[in-house]
């Protein structure tokens, strides 16, 4: 299947070293529109379960069969989610036979955990004192 | 005013150590709908633009009337998305006079960039090969 992952973020992938910054500097419309799909995706309790049962798996990778029993949801419900977390970029799969294979593209992950990162020696967010 | 927001990621706090990590082990279905709302509030370009807005801001708090300029929208729609972001545990806010002034909260984006953070020593997720 093809990845259709959206490519939003720049940067060069490498853990904890992302651009756009998320706090580091305000964003421009184009990239908040691109960035904010990606954070919807991972707006959903069922997405965000699942996304962790991918993610965690030993050897990298699970079949769409054991994904479906966890949830208490038809298969093209769970099918529906899943192609969301792959638009996103965060999830790409395979078939191979009768079933559907998945896997986690942590470029994704990576980037959304570097844009979430404080910089060094940016600034230090801290609540306000009121004047007297 | 007082913080609203939602303390749902347990741990510690500290950079980079997190739980329940999002990549380490299946999410419950409680944990996931209480980090859902989180993503969810990020999942909007303009609570996106928002917060870096405030984040990036030297000083490390910015009034709302220097928000709003940015935006083509009216002032109870910027305070719309202003209180989703509030009530998600990623900013707070305080009334001096006529003004608000708003803040990041950064243990919320801290413990997020940590639940993305892949595990060392983890499971390596990689495409997989098509058996022949």
């Amino acid at each position: 299947m093809s990845n259709q992952a959206l490519f939003v973020l720049g940067g060069t992938g490498e853990r904890g070293v992302c651009c756009p910054g998320l706090l580091t500097a305000p964003l421009d419309e184009g990239q908040a529109v691109e960035l904010a799909k990606v954070f919807k995706a991972l707006g959903d309790p069922v997405r965000l379960r699942l996304l962790s049962m991918i993610a965690s798996r030993a050897g990298g990778e699970i079949c769409v069969c054991d994904l479906t029993p966890a949830f208490d949801l038809s298969q093209p419900t769970i099918s529906h989610h899943l192609k969301l977390l792959r638009q996103a970029g965060l999830i790409d799969c395979e078939r191979r036979g009768t079933w559907v294979y998945y896997w986690l593209l942590p470029d994704m992950t990576d980037r959304l955990a570097g844009i979430l990162t404080r910089p060094v020696g940016g600034p230090v967010p801290a609540p306000a004192e009121a004047p007297s």
